[in-house]
């Protein structure tokens, strides 16, 4: 039996972008820790990092991490993830992996708390207690999608999806805000800062290009869009679509989302709809200027959505925008969120 | 009979963004210009334009600026427009308008010379010699649309078209590009500039609203995309949607295009067509990381298309990437070759 009160939490990655914000969202959230071990891989090791009240060093990962863990949250890569990963579950810890190397893995629940909490409880109705196992949090644009499609495919039934994202460099990692700033700062001085974090130059520059080319001309963001938010809204034929685009901003992706339903769903209904649905706020009084907006939505935790209009070149269409900061709500809130629902399991278990 | 070596050219607004580039292409294209007249309202007048071996001042725009000009190039807003185009006309000069003032009025040619020059010509046709018209160029955003939708329409039939654009701040003019360098150098010296040009922050920043909204929501940037769109193609039923977002981009606007054709059009088939169609060039080598950057191709004359590929999520579906300089084919080239179009009309008349 865990002892809900005195859990055993480690995050692998503890010094990236994501882990840190991991670190920061455990703490705000109060999520009840006894024991913190944060992980790294080499070089990293030895630095001092906290979490509330617990300052830890920084431990190199090895296989003997995860002994005693309850909660491993990951985030240090795919091959960090599919190294450790499976060795932290055996050691019996429910792994929270923030990499895309378990998501399309059948066995693997891939979650969104607002719309599939309950593939956790199951999960762990299944098992034995002190069991591990591997749940994957989903890649960030397919999260603030799916928040918001969810509720409309409950209500109104989703036909088709056309995605076009607006994504920051935070998805990129510290590296890839710092390629921002140094290259707006190069141009700004007139020095070239040749690209690294990124294929070509970000600064005042969009870029559709996130993620590697695959076969059939998408890239593997794209893909993981597609079929990333099928399986979380459990729609294995939904038809959907998207063109990912990295674009010039540090924090939040934005995404223009053009939705066909099954029966008619006004712009009011549907804003009223989202309004009441969780971790939804919605912004959207064009009369004042008001919309979600990226730049003062950073550190933030809901999804936003506004510009919601219906689309009249289809019988039942609605275009909308929505915000989320990526590193949060795209990743280390989600994950942290998960582990509240495994420990509400657990609770009830 | 106009002497269409020796022809007396008015560019409005010469001193702005739009202004200074019509100048710049007229002389790159050596139109055959007798006489310039380079016109503005009151604070220019008296600054010194060039274009190609013509150096002029700048007049203070009124009623008799017009008396003996040919073809006179409006980019001093729609006020100006609205007041000066038709007197323009009835002093026999061809105006080519920039502003969106008259784009929707049905006795008004909307011209993209690549889909629809035919319709210059039949104005031209129709008049006395010596008469003048108002012919509109369209907004920057539907231009490169459309000349990419257009070998796609006549060839395989447009079926829907959603869009989402990435526009880039030159679209606001000098002071919109003024507003992204000066709000972005405040950043890295943590000074605040406050929002003149947009209604919100640009630097680093992308804003889902571009010009006033209307009331169903959509702002009067996406009822144009759609309108003119349907004028230009001349599908007064096409089924098409827009999203219209400023991006914190110096020049070129790109565009992801979601097209769903009548019948099959293949990505390869695709590609081919548009690489045979006039004043497209494809790039669009994914697995060598080419594909249009409005970075590299802020200059340039043609429009831009890659990332094609077929969209699954419907039987006929293509999902596109289409880049243009927004000052260049998307207003003040557009504009020039519209002027080409009636010279060459004028020539066969």
């Amino acid at each position: 039996m865990r002892n809900a009160e005195n859990l055993t939490v480690a995050v692998a990655g503890a010094t990236g972008a994501v882990g840190r914000e991991m670190l920061a969202v455990l703490a705000e959230r109060e999520f009840p820790i006894g024991h913190l071990r944060a992980l790294a891989c080499g070089r990293s090791a030895g630095e001092r990092v906290s979490c509330g009240e617990h300052e830890v060093s920084v431990e190199e990962l090895n296989p003997e991490s995860f002994a005693g863990v309850d909660i491993a949250l990951f985030s240090a890569g795919s091959a960090i993830s599919k190294e450790y990963g499976p060795i932290a579950a055996a050691r019996g810890a429910v792994v929270i992996d923030n990499s895309s190397c378990f998501r399309m893995d059948e066995a693997v629940p891939l979650v969104v708390p607002e719309v599939n909490s309950d593939v956790v409880a199951s999960e762990i109705a299944k098992r034995d207690d002190g069991e591990g196992f591997i749940i994957a949090n989903p890649n960030c644009s397919t999260i603030q999608l799916v928040v918001v499609l969810n509720p409309i495919d409950k209500h109104a039934g989703l036909e088709r999806v056309v995605v076009s994202t607006y994504q920051s460099v935070s998805g990129a990692g510290k590296k890839g805000m710092d390629e921002l700033w140094d290259q707006t700062r190069g141009i700004f001085s007139q020095q070239t800062v040749e690209p690294k974090a990124f294929p070509h130059q970000i600064a005042f520059n969009c870029l559709p290009h996130i993620d590697v080319f695959e076969d059939d001309g998408y890239t593997k963001e794209e893909t993981k869009v597609i079929k990333e938010s099928r399986k979380i809204l459990g729609l294995p034929e939904l038809r959907i679509t998207a063109t990912a685009v990295r674009v010039p901003v540090f924090s939040c992706h934005s995404e223009s989302v053009n939705i066909e339903t099954r029966s008619k769903l006004s712009a009011q209904d549907a804003r009223g709809l989202l309004m009441e649905s969780p971790g939804i706020i919605v912004i959207d009084e064009p009369e004042t200027g008001k919309y979600p907006l990226g730049c003062e939505l950073a550190g933030t935790d809901a999804t936003y959505v506004g510009r919601i209009r219906e689309d009249a070149s289809t019988a039942n269409g609605l275009n909308m925008w929505i915000v989320a900061d990526n590193l949060r709500k795209g990743a280390a809130l989600n994950a942290v969120q998960i582990a509240e629902v495994v420990l509400d399991a657990w609770g009830r278990a």
